[in-house]
C-alpha cells in the first residue's frame, strides 16, 4: 500500500478516535469479544502461538547471534524461545539513523503507518493472548482483552493524542501586521515536528502490551525511533509487537530499525546502559519503584516518563447494601491475583461498624460478608482459575506467606489446580485484619492477593490514612462507598489532594481496576505511583518540538 | 468586582486569545504604539516610576524587614530602592496554604483574574517602561514596547494555553459501554485539575517582564501559586508585577500570598535554597548557561523550564541587493547592544565572496557593506542612543575589550554619550574578522556588542558551522539569506536538524531579534539554547494533573 492509501484507509478511525479523546465517551475499534474474530481465528492464534515456542525468535535486526533469556510461564509450560542478542551502541546508532526520514513525515503518514500496525496487531490477538496468557499468568480472557484489544484501544489514544498535538498549529499560513497608514508587515512561516530522540521502552512482566504501546506509539506518531526492552521475564509478547511493527514500516518505506527490541537477563541487566546512551531522549518505564525512582533521578537527558507502583484503598463509609458491593468488591480484589497495578489492597472500615441501608452493621460483618463473598467466588478451583490467573513472581508467592504471620489471618490463601495446567501457581488471596496503627504493615505495597482489612477510628480517619499512603508510597486507584453526599464531596477534595482517580459505590461489572481508554486516565502522574498519565497532553507534548520558519515575501 | 463579573469582563479577550494561538495569525490586545495610552500617561507613568525611588518597596507579604540590594541603572540614576527581605521557608508555607482555595477554582476564574493583572499592568505601562528601562538599559521604546504590552501578549498567551489544557475533558459527562443484549454499564465521570504544586520564577536582568511572566502566568493559571525571585541587579518591574498581582488576587477573593517577592543579593543568593524547597514543584528560569544547566540536573523534585543563551548565526549565501538587507541586518545586530539572547553573533559569508543580484561580490565587499553600514546606522550618538540602550553589565562591557583582541577588528567599539543621561554606559558593537577555523573565539556565546564576520569554504560549510554550533552551545535564532530554492530547502533541514528557529531573507522592518506572541514560538527547546518554548502545550501541560472521579449510576 502507498502511504497515502495507507493514510486514507485509516482516517476515518483516526478521526473518531480524536473524537473519542474529546467527548471521553465510551469507543473502541477493536473488538473485545473473541467471537469478533471469526471461527478459525482461536485455532489459528493458538497454533501460530505454538509454532514460536522452543525456536529461536528471528527478527531482521542486526545482531550478534541469538541468546538463551529467563522468561518463564506461571502456567508451567516450557516457553524456550531465544532472541537476537542485542548491542546496545548498534541499536541506538541505527534508530538514530531512521529517524531521518520518519521525522520529516507528514503526521498523517505517521499516524496512518501506526495505525496499520495496530490493525496488523488486532488480526494477531489469539496468538498475542496465548502469549501474555502464558508469559504473564493472566487467565486466558484477560489475557485476550487486556492483551489484546484494550492494549491496541490504548495505543490508538497515544497516536491520537500525538497526532493531535504535532497538528495544533497550521503546517504554513501567511502572517500580516498592520502598521497604520504604512503597508502591513508581511511574512510567510511554517512550523516543522523536530522530533526529540530515540525512545526506549522497559516492559513490564504483567502487562507488557497493555502498559507498553502507548509509550512506544506516542514516540512513533511523534517522530522518535523506539528501542523496546520487555522484562526479563515476559518477553514474547512485545517481540511479536516488534515483528509486526517492522513489517509494517518496511512495507510503508521506511527504514524497519525504527522499532528494535533489545532483550537482557537477570544476571546481566542493559537498561541502565540503554538509557544512559546520550541518543536516548525519552524512556517509557513501567515497573517496580526502585528502578523507576532511579530513572527518575538519573537520566537528566531524557524526558522519563513512569508508572511504578502503588498502595490502591478501599474506604467503606455506608452502603444501601452490603451483598451487592461484596460482589463486586470480591472480583475486583480477586482478579489476576492482585497482579494489577490497579488493584485495592487496603479496606478501610471504622471499627464501630457502617450503616447498610439505615441499619447499623458492625465491623465484624462487614468484614464477613467480604471474607465468606470472596470464598464463594473462589470455592470452585475451575472458575478460581479463570479470575486468578496465575502467580507471575516468587517475590509474589513470598509476600502471601510473610503477610499471613503479620496480622489476624482472615481468611487463608489456598492453592488451586488449574484444570488445564498441572503445574500452574494458583493462589487464592489472603486477608489480614489489621488495625489503623499498624501502618508499618500495611502502608507499603504488597503487590499481589494479599488484602488488609484496617479498622479505623472513623471515616474521616480512613481518608487521611489513604491520603497518607498515596502520598508517601502511591496510589493509583481509590475507591469509596457512601451513601452520603457531604462525605463523597470531602473525598472528593482528598483524591484531588492524593492525586488519585477515585470510584465511588461500583456495583455490578464495573470493577476499580478498570479503565477505559479515550475516558479513563491511568495514573494520574501527581503522586509517587508515577510521573506520567496514559494518555493526557503531557504524555506526548514533550515528546517533540516545533521548529519555526519564516520566510520573508520579497515585494 | 465578583468572579463572575470577572469572567465576564475578560471573556471575549480570553476568547480571542485561543482563536490566536490556533490560526497563529497576528494579534494583540495591548497597544503597541504609546500614543494609544491617553496623554496624560506618560508623564504620570514618569512619575509613578520617580516616587518608587530611593524608598522602601513596601509589600503587604510577611517579611523580616526591608533589605538593601544590588540593583544599578546602566543610565546611571540612583535607584536606592529596597524591598521585603524574604523568609524563604515561610513563603513557601505561604504559596502552599494559597492553592489551596486557588487550585479548586474554576479554570474560567483563574483564567479571568490573570487578565484581570494584565489589564491592570498595562494600565502601568509607562511606569513599568521607565521601570524596565532604568533597570535593563533598554532604550525607552523598546523597554516600553518589549517590557509592557509584548510581554503582556506573552503573558496572556501562556493564560491561553493554559486555560486550554485545563478545559480539554469534559467538566463532567456520562459514560456508556453497551453490552449486547445486557443492560450497558452506565458511570457518571468528573475530571479535576490538579495543581502540581508551588512555582519559583528566576527573573532574567534584561527582559524581566517579557520573559517572566509567561511561566508565573502558566502555573497561576494552571492552579499554582508563585514565588517571584528577580536577578539580582533588575528588581522593580517584577516587584511592580508582584504589587499589581497581589492586589487583584485579594481583590478577587484569594489569598494574595498565591504570589510573592524573594529578592536576593549577589552576595547571599537564595536560589538554590529557593528550588531545592520540597513543595516547589516547578521551575521557570531565563539566564546564563552556568546556573540554567544546574537547575536542569540537580532539582528532581521539580519540572525545570529553562531559557539559557545560545550563538545565533547569519549566513549570507545570495541576496538580490545588498544594501536592502544589510540596513535590516546592522538594526538587528545592534538593538539593544546584542544584549537580545535572539540577536545574531555570527556571520558566515562564503570566502570566495556571494551572488549579488546576478553579479559576484567579494567577501570583503560584503563585509564592507556591513560595517559600513553599522558606520552609518549609529554615527550619531542621539540616535545611536536610542537603538543601542546601555550595557548592563560589567561581564558585558569586559566582552567587548577581549573580543576586540582576538582576531582583526573591522570596526571598534565606539563610546556614545547619552543625550539625556550623561552617565549612562552605551558602546557600539565591535566587529571581528575570523576564519572558519577560529571555531574557540567564535564559536561561543559572546553576549553583548560582539559580532563575528566568519569566512567559510561555501555554504554548505556555513550551515554545517552553524548546526555544530546550535548543537553544542545552543541557538535561538537564524537568519539565512538565499536567492536559490536548494539552499532553502538544506537550511530548513539544518535548522530542524539543530532545533533552531530560522528565518529567510528579511529586510525592512521585520527583525530576526523579534518574535511575536501568539505565532512565533521563543525558543524551540531542542538544543542547549533551552529546553522549554513559549509557549507550546509542553510549556503548560505538566504545571497541573487530572484526578478522574468515577461515581456508580445506582439503578
Amino acid at each position: 500500500m502507498t502511504t497515502e492509501a495507507l493514510v486514507d484507509a485509516h482516517k476515518s478511525t483516526l478521526d473518531k478516535a480524536l473524537e473519542a479523546i474529546k467527548t471521553r465517551e465510551y469507543w473502541s475499534p477493536y473488538p473485545e469479544s473473541p467471537r469478533a474474530y471469526g471461527e478459525d481465528a482461536p485455532a489459528l492464534g493458538e497454533a501460530a502461538f505454538k509454532a514460536r515456542l522452543g525456536r529461536p525468535f528471528e527478527l531482521d535486526q542486526p545482531c550478534a547471534g541469538m541468546m538463551e533469556v529467563a522468561e518463564s510461564s506461571p502456567y508451567g509450560i516450557e516457553l524456550g524461545v531465544t532472541y537476537p542478542r542485542p548491542d546496545v551502541d548498534r541499536l541506538v546508532e541505527l534508530a538514530r539513523d531512521a529517524m531521518k526520514t520518519w521525522g520529516r513525515a507528514s503526521a498523517e503518514t505517521r499516524a496512518a503507518v501506526c495505525l496499520e500496525i495496530l490493525d496488523r496487531l488486532s488480526k494477531q490477538s489469539f496468538e498475542m493472548a496465548y502469549a501474555v496468557m502464558h508469559t504473564t499468568g493472566q487467565a486466558f480472557m484477560m489475557a485476550f482483552q487486556a492483551g489484546g484489544p484494550h492494549a491496541l484501544d490504548r495505543a490508538l489514544e497515544a497516536v491520537a493524542y500525538g497526532y493531535r498535538e504535532t497538528t495544533r498549529v497550521p503546517v504554513a499560513m501567511r502572517w500580516e501586521k498592520p502598521q497604520g497608514k504604512r503597508d502591513p508587515l508581511i511574512i510567510d512561516k511554517e512550523w516543522h515536528v523536530r522530533p526529540q530522540g530515540v525512545e526506549v521502552t522497559i516492559g513490564v512482566s504483567t502487562f507488557p502490551t497493555w502498559n507498553g504501546y502507548p509509550g512506544i506509539m506516542a514516540s512513533l506518531v511523534t517522530g522518535n525511533a523506539s528501542i523496546i526492552k520487555p522484562h526479563p521475564g515476559t518477553i514474547l509478547p512485545l517481540a511479536i509487537f516488534v515483528e509486526t511493527a517492522r513489517a509494517v514500516i518496511a512495507e510503508a518505506g521506511f527504514d524497519a530499525n525504527l522499532v528494535t527490541l533489545a532483550v537482557d537477563t537477570p544476571d546481566a541487566p542493559i537498561g541502565k546502559d540503554l538509557v544512559l546512551n546520550d541518543a536516548v531522549r525519552l524512556v517509557d518505564f513501567t515497573g517496580g519503584s526502585a528502578f523507576g525512582n532511579w530513572l527518575e533521578a538519573n537520566v537528566p537527558q531524557a524526558q522519563v516518563f513512569t508508572e511504578k507502583s502503588g498502595v490502591n484503598s478501599v474506604i467503606i463509609d455506608s452502603v444501601p447494601d452490603l451483598k451487592g458491593i461484596m460482589r463486586n468488591l470480591t472480583v475486583s480484589t480477586s482478579l489476576y491475583s492482585g497482579q494489577m497495578c490497579t488493584t485495592p489492597q487496603n479496606i478501610f472500615i471504622p471499627r464501630d461498624g457502617i450503616d447498610v441501608g439505615g441499619e447499623h452493621v458492625s465491623f465484624d460483618d462487614v468484614v464477613r460478608a467480604y471474607t465468606s463473598g470472596l470464598e464463594g467466588l473462589l470455592g470452585d478451583d475451575d472458575r478460581a482459575s479463570d479470575i486468578l490467573g496465575a502467580i507471575k513472581g516468587a517475590d509474589t508467592l513470598a509476600r502471601i506467606e510473610s503477610a499471613a504471620s503479620s496480622g489476624e489471618v482472615l481468611l487463608e490463601s489456598r492453592t488451586v489446580v488449574n484444570p488445564t495446567f498441572a503445574d500452574a501457581t494458583v493462589r487464592t488471596p489472603v486477608v489480614i485484619s489489621v488495625d489503623a496503627g499498624d501502618e508499618d504493615i500495611y502502608m507499603r505495597e504488597m503487590f499481589g492477593p494479599v488484602i488488609y482489612v484496617v479498622a479505623t477510628d472513623s471515616t474521616e480517619h480512613s481518608l487521611q490514612l489513604a491520603r497518607e499512603s498515596a502520598s508517601t508510597h502511591g496510589a493509583l486507584t481509590w475507591l469509596v462507598y457512601t451513601t452520603d453526599e457531604e462525605v463523597s464531596r470531602r473525598a472528593v477534595d482528598s483524591a484531588v489532594e492524593a492525586g488519585v482517580s477515585v470510584a465511588f459505590n461500583l456495583f455490578g461489572g464495573l470493577y476499580v481496576n478498570l479503565s477505559a481508554a479515550f475516558s479513563d486516565f491511568h495514573v494520574t502522574g501527581a503522586n509517587p505511583a508515577g510521573n506520567a498519565s496514559l494518555t493526557d497532553p503531557a504524555f506526548v507534548a514533550n515528546r517533540f518540538r516545533l521548529v519555526g520558519v519564516r520566510k520573508s515575501v520579497l515585494s
